[in-house]
């Protein structure tokens, strides 16, 4: 999925509208330069533990947290010439830190084996341990190394934020929404691993976790902490926070979909891994009541006994997607997605939004919550 | 050990000098409660969870990092009465929050049972997992919370610190030494593990770990901090900088000692349990050395396979002291604590530092390093 247009010829007049995530990627890049030559008086081997966590950073995602934080400055008045549009662009690439953390924790807590199509951080360490003979088992050290590493990410992020040269007022402004963040998505990742382990199979359960990890720490936090940044008045962050609570879940429901649907080619991971790894998302929770409600205890059988199994076979994902289709599971999530797409279209019909935000925002809407993604 | 004197009588003239760690206790309380309320808005079960954290940060610590911090600010002429004295000690106090992090990730990845005279907080979870016949397994549950809960308190050691209150200059000024000081807690702990994993036995690996991890982060930068807060020159700056920087090896290897002879009463560990943990310090590599030289199979032998096995009995516990102390690796830890020792206080022979921050740095100085503590 590209979230962008491509990016402006002239490259000495950066636009940065036309190509958030590009620049995003040119701000860590410089930033975790840096770092890791900090890194290096310190230590050869610290050195090559931030260049990993920089490889990792840097080898991809959609700068999404990014991309709506700078659409949540824009709408608020911020202007691409702006003296402060630098700086305002190198503290949205922070979120994209705190992201790192997450991926790099959670992928250690799933279990994942891939992530933007390269082996996990536990996994590659693990390897390096394997083939370097080290004392100790693998998976202990790279379960070690995705701790420590992911934590620097953490520390990373705030110290890019605190860097990043935004005016004293308005950096106070988006510590609000940069903490409660923080908070939110490792409370959605607690409730996760929480529901999990009692086997929690509520549609509602799943969705109080895709509103704290998703719609408010992916979409709604963003961009208010990109309109607080530009001094937006309260009625226009609460504008913009309707709209991303809105579409932070219609997102959220659409990679549910693609965790069991996915073209691997477009997703990185393997068709059914978010089954494989046991995810309880909103789709699967909605397919398991179903199956009950419906008397379809085939389907319910299916479901249940896929749902963790870390052999699953491609035939059996199939299977799975064959039942999610038949009890209507994925009807109802596809109708979902339109409801909370179209409510949040309209919470943007006012004319409090500066432009280009507003169609740019629109257009971002329809791009993360579009099957073809 | 106590770093303090009994509090003041007199509770409604606070006078921090008189118990840091007390001060230090109380701000994190108010702090904590708040952000705990938060998070029962968020969902009752995270209000647990930061419970957890809560409980594990207010359970005990000396509150050494945020005591050497107060001290920097007040050698740099800050004064009790100042209005920004109040600010000065909730900064101090968000370094234990760094601290809460790196010992609930650090236990994990140690193997800890024990910590501050209970179980770790992955054993805690895992433990919560049995009891309640949860999915999965408890180990990978204790894991899971162990590393978010890790997390959270990162997390909330930058928003306590930027909520602080502090005057922008001075908050501008102590975010290098913050910013080193999370760096290097987490290289330290990466080059431990990456240590541990190559059995890498040199006493110069050992010391490496010791000027990151105990050095710079609990002695040197904390100072540091505290001085830069309260506007102090760069030479005053050095002199704390120099003097914390042989403090903080003198305070870990009297650490390394009492990993093996201490007394489980003050130490809340089981004696022994950094052998047990395979923790290769100056002290252990140091021994191992000596026997090599002294052709002393008997005593290279032991220590090899004391080094890291969990089930280490008491009694070959004292085999290990007494090897130890029969080729000279004891004797040679305290002579080098001597030296720091001195050559730290010697460093305060200045009369750049406000008084009476340079007789109490000099006080703990003898505290965090006596045999006694």
């Amino acid at each position: 999925m590209s979230l962008e247009n491509p990016p402006a010829g002239d490259e000495t007049t950066p636009d940065v509208d036309h190509d958030v995530a590009e620049h995003v990627r040119r701000e860590l890049t410089d930033y975790l330069r840096v770092r890791v030559r900090e890194c290096a008086e310190l230590d050869p081997a610290i050195s090559e533990a931030a260049e990993e966590v920089s490889e990792f950073v840097l080898r991809g995602g959609k700068r999404i947290r990014p991309t709506f934080a700078w659409w949540g400055w824009r709408a608020a008045g911020g202007e691409v010439r702006d003296r402060d549009a630098a700086s305002m662009l190198r503290a949205a690439s922070a979120l994209e830190l705190i992201q790192a953390c997450a991926l790099i924790h959670d992928d250690l807590i799933d279990g994942s084996a891939t992530r933007r199509g390269s082996p996990t951080v536990h996994v590659r360490f693990a390897a390096t341990h394997r083939e370097n003979g080290y004392t100790g088992t693998p998976e202990h050290f790279g379960l070690a190394a995705a701790v420590l590493l992911g934590d620097l990410a953490l520390s990373w992020a705030d110290d890019m934020l605190h860097a990043a040269g935004l005016a004293q007022d308005a950096l106070q402004r988006a510590l609000e929404p940069w903490r409660s963040m923080r908070t939110e998505v490792l409370a959605g990742q607690y409730l996760d691993m929480l529901g999990q382990a009692r086997a929690d199979e509520s549609p509602d359960s799943a969705l109080r976790i895709d509103q704290l990890k998703s719609a408010s720490y992916t979409v709604e936090r963003p961009l208010q902490f990109g309109a607080r940044v530009g001094g937006a008045d309260p009625a226009t962050v609460s504008t913009l926070r309707g709209f991303g609570a809105d579409i932070g879940i219609a997102f959220q429901l659409r990679d549910d979909l693609l965790g069991v649907f996915g073209d691997p080619e477009i997703t990185g991971k393997p068709a059914g891994d978010d089954l494989r790894e046991g995810k309880r998302t909103v789709l699967v929770a909605e397919g398991m009541l179903r199956a009950r409600q419906q008397h379809d205890e085939a389907a319910a059988r299916l479901l249940s006994s896929a749902l963790g199994d870390s052999e699953l076979t491609r035939t059996r994902v199939e299977l799975v997607q064959e039942a999610l289709t038949r009890i209507g599971a994925v009807e109802a999530v596809e109708r979902r997605i339109d409801e909370l797409t179209e409510s949040a279209m309209s919470a943007l019909h006012t004319d409090e939004l500066a432009e280009p935000a507003a169609t740019r925002l629109k257009e971002l809407a329809i791009t993360v919550t579009d099957r073809s993604r």
